[in-house]
């Protein structure tokens, strides 16, 4: 179980304010509403403020706006009843983002290699890696100082890890892959699989092409659970520093990612598609083959990028949902809008030409 | 192979009435096109009545009324020439997936530890539990009476699973995962890797947010493959009893699914998302985060859910499938929705005026 | 490091004509922007021939219309001073598939069963096969020879891996499933689950339909990471010879693929859905379940097809990108479409009668 903190050293660490009593012990972290004896909660969204009334937390992190509605001085004043303590930061979310470390239950990782791993003997390891049960590490690959390989993961030929990374158990991670420092990859990813080139060979087969490229991805990524990332076909598939990447995204071979993106489940890019620096793909948000996005795009929840996207901003596709009886009277005049744009056309003219007549006999 | 058994045996099983040889050796089942000598065949659906005529199923389940139609009464004559044995009952299509374990050709899970699995000291194992090759079971979790752990399966620090689940190989399941009984999981599928979750520190970068809930999954849930079920942020993500998911569906953090609800594939649910009991996500059905779906709601294939759905029924999205080249021309005017509206508008508002203006005149 | 070969011997390789020095070694290949000394590039596309002027590749491979450019007698005059060896083919991107293989970089499979591998006894392994660690083979399983199970593989009873298989890291094939020969299976992929069959009970819940099917997939088959093939209800699930799959793909219970079919990212065929030969499906293109598709049909990126197609061709579905502001006012008007076509149709029918009255009156 976690163990528990003084309300004085949560304080600290964060650099907030503390109004309440120092010696409270915190065991845990929660919401508003779920929050019990003995746990911190955090107030980051104006629409929760009226469960601070209600909160069983024993302390709050809020923003000193909030506090002024405590005191009754602010527009919330349902919220006055709140009797806890309370740490005051400007960004409450960041705050509980960042002591969120303290209370995290996945089991320490303890330096030392497993008998059942598979280690080649020319593969390198640094200092206090952890490396779980039927690891697998081929020939010169690189294992960073602190890193953490879980149960049956693959790192295969050449491929380097950085220091202080979390591959979980049952990663895949091809030869020749780079990974800075500080990368986590979920359960399930696989890294550096082939990327889907084939050229016809003129006879209706498919013939393949051995992607010879390898991947390179930067300083503290994140990698979600069933996500795949193809080598290159010819140089490398490039991930930036600082790239969240949720689960079941598909990065494609010789994609291009900069720096600070954040690809939500689903979304992907296709062959040698380029993204900018913090960009944002929303949920099954998708770019095809060799288009480019500038930075700071957001793509919103099923967009489809078929063209090179040169201005920042937010872009969405798609059609809102619909009962499916309206769904069905309606969907059937998207293949007639052409059609109701010609008509419209042609009645606008009838009537042009009306009203012309009309100024002409009068 | 499957063993075999005689028509009258599987006709009390069912409770089915009988017409024909109750020693009839049944081996297999197969639809009735393809069935052939030894084999049970079942008519669900009335337009593969006329099958029944030329169908070389040794047996077929169906409905009286389709019984009818073999004695030339009711109007599928056709089929008056099925000579084979039948098995009576109101509901074929439930008697052929009852029956249907009879015949399942997936080896029994012989109980047994094999050597090769990592075991650790302080999980608990329930009587009769077959563990195959490589499985890892980490510190204090349990695994239930009767439960297969199929090979390289890894189960993550106190988490438990239910009696007689079904683990396949290669399925990972991080700490602090709660699965009921008679739970299945396929191959690749990953429970209780971290959620999504990260806020923006203000510099451009984004700072983890530890993910330091569970997940709770119910009693007789099937999860195919592919599949992720993320842990919660804070609380758990929650999954009620009788589920069925497909494969690679997306359960995002603090997911609440009610009971019996139906997951296609490439459906998904993002965080926080809240959906009552016995909903539909057809095929690549998404619902974006902290939306709620009231019971008994459908989303066809493909559709988008972005706000929350409070009447039961059924609900779509997107555009009919054309010709490419017949899209490009109805596309592109999605693009002028908004401006042919508001011109159809005042084409309306000018014959208006026309027809006023007629009235005064005349 | 991947060896390097005389341009003699590529040429010949390719049966291209050669105009440089036969000798010069060539060590790798690479994109005409981002090849250097000791590497051959190719022309492929048009678009790229200004690029030949600044290559600093060793050897080009192109076609003889952009030889002629090179002699300034073509249009392409900028790319007259590359300076470079040219290999001369009809179809260079053909020829840099086919010698892409000298030039692939995975480590070479080496015959031989790693003694951490767990085989039945009753399995029958061809020769020279390569198994790789903690690799399970089930009973009555068949590996042809020379085939590869890279770490951690699964192959499940009375399946059957044909000769000259490449079967990654962390695959999982599940019972009764037939591979072809020259089968590539990537990291992740699941071959075999159970397909999504459930049977309302009548009471509320699912009854699990025991997948009682196989699946057979034929020769020279490529299957991308994390990708699902369940095995049939009834039957089996198929899939022809020279079918390529990608990441992320869903192929469901008895879906029938032709020969020589292109499947693209996240594209998947729900149940009993049959497409013929020579089809594509591009990224995230879906067919619902029980339809049919006629050979050489092309659905472009995230089609859905909802409804059987017997002609051949290239069909979409979708709505185009736009900034979100202009999207929200176009998506609104999609639920007023049918309520627009019926406006349309009135005014229209306004201005027949007020012509006809015209008419009358004049």
């Amino acid at each position: 179980m976690p163990e528990a903190y003084s309300l004085g050293e949560i304080a600290a660490f964060l650099g907030a304010e503390l109004r309440g009593d120092a010696t409270l012990r915190i065991s845990g972290l929660n919401t508003l509403q779920d929050a019990g004896a003995g746990q911190l909660a955090f107030l980051a969204n104006e629409k929760y403020s009226s469960q601070l009334r209600s909160s069983k937390a024993s302390a709050v992190i809020l923003a000193a706006k909030h506090l002024n509605s405590q005191t009754g001085a602010g527009r919330d004043v349902d919220s006055t009843l709140y009797q806890g303590a309370v740490l005051i930061l400007d960004n409450p979310y960041l705050g509980y983002a960042r002591v969120s470390q303290w209370f995290d239950r996945a089991p320490k990782a303890v330096p030392g290699i497993h008998p059942s791993a598979v280690i080649a003997d020319s593969a390198s390891l640094g200092e206090a890696v952890a490396i779980g049960a039927n690891v697998v590490v081929e020939a010169d690959a690189v294992i960073g100082a602190g890193s953490y390989l879980g149960a049956g993961a693959y790192i295969g030929a050449r491929s380097k890890v950085g220091e202080n990374a979390r591959i979980s158990a049952n990663v895949t991670i091809y030869h020749d892959v780079v990974l800075g420092q500080g990368v986590t990859v979920h359960s399930g990813s696989v890294i550096g699989a082939d990327g889907f080139g084939f050229a016809p060979d003129g006879t209706g087969n498919w013939l393949k092409i051995y992607q010879i490229g390898g991947v390179q991805i930067g300083d503290n990524v994140e990698v979600g659970a069933c996500t795949t990332i193809d080598r290159g076909a010819l140089g490398d598939t490039r991930i930036g520093n600082g790239v969240i990447v949720d689960n079941h995204v598909q990065i494609a071979h010789n994609v291009v990612i900069g720096d600070n993106c954040a690809l939500a489940a689903y979304s992907g890019l296709a062959g040698s598609a380029t993204m900018g620096n913090n960009c944002i793909l929303a949920g099954d948000a998708c770019v095809v083959g060799h288009v480019t996005i500038c930075d700071n795009v957001q793509i919103t929840a099923r967009g489809l990028v078929t063209k090179s996207i040169t201005e920042p901003g937010s872009y969405s596709s798609g059609m809102p949902l619909m009962k499916t009886r309206e769904w069905r009277k309606n969907a059937v005049r998207m293949s007639q809008l052409d059609a109701m744009a010609k008509r419209l056309k042609n009645v606008e003219l009838i009537e042009e030409q009306a009203k012309d007549s009309g100024n002409e006999q009068g």
